[in-house]
């Protein structure tokens, strides 16, 4: 059997999955965190035993030799020949890639010139596509976006109230995020509930510490909350969501900030959850405060407000809704803020299976028989779809 | 009988209504417009005639004592003691006005401090509100805010998901805006369909050249498409309504502007329908333009895309939707706009009466007797609710 791995890489971390194909098992997984400074973690989880070294990992290269070697060194693998292709997780897809694709060196060249709409992505997730190339030249690289499940929106949907030649010019539209989860798991909750994805409205959301939701009807996305860039949409662990823009202009005055990217690094990394509740980015520990801490339970509030108005406005968008899922961390794990969300829609008939909630795992339905909706729980796997999208495109 | 004004004046205009009161009927209007050059157009309406003068109006003083020696000219008052308040409108009433309020020294410069959340009103108000002052000093004078109705929204409502100390440093929230519409029509809504609005969840639909979404539940403003200004929500005439906010900053260095309000000045000014279909802010322009400029054709669909999608969040966080009411100058003028918004609400059972909608006049229901929700056009009077206000506030 051949192997596949799954590469999610940043400009200072890589994170790897490795996976027996067809079968789709994991085999192992690791990550290397502080790349490129002197006390660089390398970890490996396999045959349920972790390891971890430190040690001076200076660049994405010698991450990836490393990783392989330590595959060699387990007998996880013998030979390099073994694994036959490699996919990375790509933030920034622009208008190009509507579809994942095989690394050529015209798409590595594309996947650089789109840093400019995933400036904290692109450009590491460029530098894994490299290290991989140049140590396994022959086995073929395929980026797999976020963004490009979403390139089915129309441009009702993706353009904004702004001068059009804005878009003609700059590429000013929504292009969204997640697009590899909303795409695994809306297939995922098609196939559980034994009906064709083509015949349903469904909205998924996907509640990790970065959050969007998703409006899928026929299998397409036509709508989605995530944005030009990841900062939009509900409310998110450190991440403000829709704002006012004149909001924009005034914090600037306000805070005396004289570049705009001052002003977008708050609102991504001390807004949100953070900074409503001024505890922390983790809904785990703001439920935890939120009896002495009345901006906890502001946090909770505003968190399942955001996302109940962005559910109703999809259901308006697709003239009603038939599934909706939860996905990713949160979604899958807190079975109380699920509850909070499916209790608001009581009144167009959504009712919980109280039991399947919470005692339930991994996939299932958390609503009851009666329930004028299915809603699902329903775990992710970005990585075993980037691992799909390897064997679709290589074979 | 007495009389009342309502004023509603800007830095360079000035318009007034003339009631008689209790029985509400206008004597006679007029504007000033061009206040402050040297060309200013002085307008009056009386008895079905119109007249007009051109001439040298430098201030806001000069304009209220013409105004006022006119009215004795045409002898539609014999005596300044026959006016017996003077309603203005004001946009901005922060945190401090939860309702009108008749100005007294205090009122009038914290109209003047809250000039920061509206440059373009308050101070222009203020002058109004001055020259009456001056001119009249015994007459009683009420600031009616577009704002005030909105202040009964909670915290999870009104406040961004932005650290929380911007809120508590620099009243960082939403305000909302079209409030004297909003309140003045859900009232009539309730009192037309014979019900008390204490018991209705209604969601108002101003749509004028500026144009919002509120959501009101028990008399209520619960929640309201525009923001900390009247830039958020919807899509307007000029205005972009909601966005990204990165994209502020990434166009702002696309157009290598550096001072951020010049980007707000685009989007309050250059942006929405004129900015999508570049041929004009009036949907009238647009909807002629449809079938040979695709552009206008997407600014009318997205323009109705943005107004069913807040209808939709509205209906989620309500918990459903007894009312729905169109109103203002393309809500009360627009019966195929009305049709493209209702027709998104099938799903839900609203059946639109399709002779109402489109040959009816004045307040009516245009939804049909077996429609899950009645939907209503209900011209608004924002004068009247001032006046009306002016009387409650100073008897």
């Amino acid at each position: 059997m051949s192997k596949v791995i799954a590469v999610n890489s940043g400009s200072s971390t890589l994170k790897w999955k490795l996976y027996s194909v067809p079968d789709e098992t994991v085999i192992a997984s690791g990550m290397v965190d502080r790349l490129g400074l002197s006390d660089s973690i390398f970890k490996v989880k396999y045959n349920g035993e972790k390891t971890s070294e430190t040690g001076d990992i200076p660049d994405h290269k010698t991450a990836v030799t490393k990783m392989l070697k330590k595959l060699l060194e387990l007998n996880i693998i013998k030979d390099y020949s073994e694994i036959t292709g490699v996919g990375h997780r790509v933030v920034a897809g622009g208008n190009i890639f509507k579809d994942s694709a095989v690394v050529t060196p015209k798409v590595l060249q594309q996947i650089k010139d789109l840093a400019e709409f995933a400036p904290l992505h692109n450009p590491g997730q460029a530098y894994g596509i490299e290290a991989f190339q140049e140590i396994l030249p022959d086995v073929p690289q395929v980026a797999v976006f976020d963004t490009s499940f979403h390139q089915t929106m129309d441009p009702v949907n993706y353009l904004y109230s702004v001068p059009y030649e804005y878009y003609e010019k700059y590429g000013v539209r929504k292009f969204g995020a997640h697009g590899t989860s909303h795409r695994f798991v809306s297939a995922r909750a098609a196939e559980f509930l034994g009906k064709p994805l083509e015949d349903l409205k469904l909205i998924s959301l996907h509640l990790g510490s970065g959050a969007s939701i998703d409006a899928i009807k026929g299998g397409k996305s036509v709508d989605t909350s995530m944005g030009f860039t990841p900062l939009a949409g509900i409310t998110m662990s450190t991440r403000s969501g829709d704002l006012d823009p004149s909001l924009f202009a005034y914090l600037m005055k306000k805070l005396k900030l004289s570049d705009p990217q001052d002003m977008v690094d708050i609102l991504n990394e001390k807004s949100g959850l953070l900074g409503i509740s001024g505890v922390s980015p983790d809904m785990r520990d703001i439920i935890a405060t939120k009896d002495e801490n009345k901006r906890s339970q502001l946090a909770i509030d505003i968190f399942v407000n955001r996302i109940v108005k962005y559910v109703g406005s999809y259901i308006a968008l697709m003239n009603g809704v038939d599934v909706i899922l939860f996905t990713a961390g949160m979604g899958e794990a807190n079975s109380w803020i699920r509850e909070l969300i499916m209790k608001q829609f009581a009144y167009m008939g959504v009712k919980e299976d109280k039991d399947a909630n919470e005692s339930g795992k991994g996939i299932r339905k958390i609503s009851s028989d009666d329930s004028s909706v299915d809603v699902l729980v329903v775990p992710t796997d970005e990585e075993l779809m980037i691992v799909r999208d390897v064997l679709r495109l290589t074979k």
